[in-house]
């Protein structure tokens, strides 16, 4: 194996540590986000059985990457698993499962992988990590969570340095009442096509409308509806305007007016409502979500969700839900792209102690605990080679500091910030860094590092 | 799919939100602590090309899960693909595939899940997250990282509840030199005998030796060699009154009471030399780990690792490594099932913030904020029900505080801990709760919670 050819597998994203610490600083932002809000870590296992995963979504079966044994003797006995494509399927079934030992409404925030085998692209992989956040009740769930999820997206997503988005905003209901006013029959078949209008535009979901024996007029007043797209609850009118009447409609109406007013109040003009925005997957009954980095319109959505009233039911309950979810790795991986972010260093090492003979690495071991015991990162070089040699290997990884025992007058110990070159003394039981150099920080980018194609 | 039965799948742990956020509490510790010892995070894909994985130990192979598409066209374009078992193995091929981006000796840590598709019993799961340690070099490693490996482990574990451990330490090149110095030949076939001691006893284990082909003499001195056990380096003198004589012996006996000696002057009697441990895995060359729980001896190791100086090599230049993994899971489950581990409250939430009526709820995302800005997890109401509803929403969950708007004198607010029933004023932008509510705790358990078998 050792001299086999290694060769980076399309569609699964591996980071080198600077990067990492990127992706990991930005997880971290999200997940103590999402708790000081209330929401509870779940982890649900990376397989599900493969019927649970079917039928979720259009395209949802070949994408699926289903489990065997190598060598299997027993796989009869097993159910056929497949991983998760999503986190909000296997949610659904975590609680079910656990509905008897959970509170509801019940918040939770799940980070973790998800795999889908489509074609790897621009912003698409097959293995990613996602961070969701959902609300799931038994019985009601009440709507102010559609106006929340998105809020609490928003103050996490402050944290960090995004460029110009939008959480752009719809209710399944509007544009499936609108289609039964006009008289279409195939709701979900008509909301599958205009889906597509990002793909195919106009013209093609005109056509495809068409074909599937739309009548001109109602091609056009769907695509008329899809096209409203408006910062305040004036959509209303706009749909209105189309002369469509329908109850489902209203509802819908009614539903994103709330959420739209509620989100423009507390945080003006991050949430749109843009009725165009369906999502392909089939459990979405309500509002549904899309965030888009207005700059980069070609790019895929960076997050989406949206309520599910239907995906988790035990016959006689039924546990109503509404989930907002961040694609992490389609985030940090646009971040990094454009240079927008960076780590201010590769490493968590702020200190290398220095060794001056291998005699000496059990004091400077002993050392290093005095530093780390003070929340100060530190290791021990490598070898006892010359000091400029273990100043390069500190160099070499952006660690800030090395430390000599016993360098200074009297023996005291002193330290070099290797940036500066200034050395000075210091204690290991006071020393410490300046706040700035303490952990690796988030820092701004350097601006694009590849061509932006999409 | 939504009225389904839901069957938890065997092997596929997953816990309820308290219990999942003790082990999101010792993932933190020990990734805490990693980080300080100067180890940089490396996440990899879950998958790695099937013949990556295979070969990498005897019982390897049926315990891999290949995936498929489930229902794929282009599956001849790619590479057969396999869940990773370990850690070990795609950071071997992350070093080789990124050598010329890293700098070495490179230090890192990597948390994850891995698979094995292996019966699940007591501690043995199928899906299972490790956290792991390593330094690999280009070239040459120093021996003092096989000292120094176990004492950040030992710092890491010291953060945490545990019960007495010990980490049971041996070098291959002991068991390899004594049974090559014995005149046995297949030194593979015998280490693999001998790694079953505890499966199938000494009498097994001499018995498979002499079915192997040894003598009686050759058996009984590999079971002798096996059961030396010591705290301090006197394994040494123990292994010479057996009287073989063989020279990568002698490198393993000078290697390991090196090993001994650094551990038992930082942290006296956690290591021991023991030199039955062998490790499965083929990949290990030296120094060979294996962490159990002292007062459990039946439970499985609660982390392992070794030195492995063949298993990455791009041909022209190697890059030895050591490294070991703390079994997560495994140990978080025991912990729990022992009930020596529990949480102050199993939700972030510090604080619910009460809602009179629905017209009052945006003014309580607003305070909800105040507190958050500061650090207090805190959630706003589901409903605006009955004050003593949502008191009791809180102490469902175990959230000590309720906040009232406007319910003081003067229309100040008031905070009520809901444990005394104690309320007084409090003002949203300096109220502070004690700093043994601010947070989830981790504190000790209540004793067991089901029967300890094995």
């Amino acid at each position: 194996v050792s001299t086999r050819k290694i060769t980076p597998l399309s569609g699964f994203p591996e980071f080198l540590p600077g990067d990492r610490l990127v992706e990991l600083q930005v997880i971290d932002a999200l997940r103590t986000r999402f708790e000081l809000h209330g929401f509870s870590s779940v982890e649900t296992r990376a397989v599900e059985p493969v019927e649970r995963l079917t039928d979720k979504g259009e395209d949802a079966d070949n994408e699926i990457y289903a489990l065997s044994r190598l060598t299997a003797s027993d796989e009869h006995d097993e159910a056929r698993l497949g991983l998760h494509f999503d986190l909000t399927v296997p949610f659904a079934r975590y609680v079910l499962e656990n509905a008897g030992k959970l509170t509801f409404p019940f918040r939770r925030y799940q980070i973790q992988k998800a795999w889908r085998g489509e074609r790897p692209q621009d912003g698409r992989y097959r293995e990613f990590c996602q961070a969701d956040i959902d609300v799931v009740a038994a019985g009601e769930l009440p709507l102010h969570y559609e106006s929340e999820l998105p809020l609490v997206v928003m103050d996490a997503l402050a944290e960090l340095p995004l460029p110009r988005y939008a959480i752009h905003t719809s209710n399944r209901k509007i544009a499936e009442g609108f289609y039964a006013g006009l008289g279409l029959t195939d709701v979900v078949g008509v909301l599958r096509i205009v889906d597509k209008l990002d793909k195919i535009g106009p013209d093609g979901v005109r056509a495809r409308l068409l074909d599937a024996g739309a009548t001109p007029a109602q091609a056009d007043a769907c695509l008329a509806l899809a096209e409203i797209r408006t910062a305040d609850a004036s959509f209303v009118d706009a749909v209105r305007s189309l002369g469509v009447s329908n109850e489902t409609l209203e509802e819908g109406l009614r539903e994103l007016a709330a959420v739209v007013t509620t989100c423009a109040r507390a945080r003006p003009g991050t949430l749109v409502a843009d009725l165009r925005i369906a999502r392909g997957l089939d459990y979405y009954t309500g509002t549904v979500y899309e965030i888009l980095l207005s700059d980069y319109p070609d790019y895929p959505a960076i997050g989406s969700g949206g309520r599910y009233d239907r995906l988790a039911s035990d016959g006689k309950t039924s546990y109503p839900g509404i989930g907002l979810s961040v694609g992490v790795t389609r985030l940090v991986a646009k971040l990094l792209a454009e240079g927008l972010i960076a780590i201010s260093r590769p490493t968590p090492t702020c200190v290398v102690v220095a060794v001056s003979d291998e005699d000496a690495r059990a004091d400077a071991l002993a050392l290093a605990a005095r530093l780390r015991a003070r929340g100060i990162a530190t290791e021990v070089s490598p070898t006892a080679a010359k000091f400029g040699r273990q100043i390069r290997y500190a160099d070499r990884r952006g660690i800030p500091y090395v430390w000599f025992a016993g360098a200074g007058s009297d023996g005291r110990d002193q330290v070099k910030d290797i940036r500066s070159g200034d050395q000075v003394e210091a204690d290991a039981d006071t020393w410490r860094p300046p706040d700035a150099d303490l952990l690796p920080r988030l820092v701004p980018g350097l601006g694009p590092t590849e061509p932006t194609t999409t």
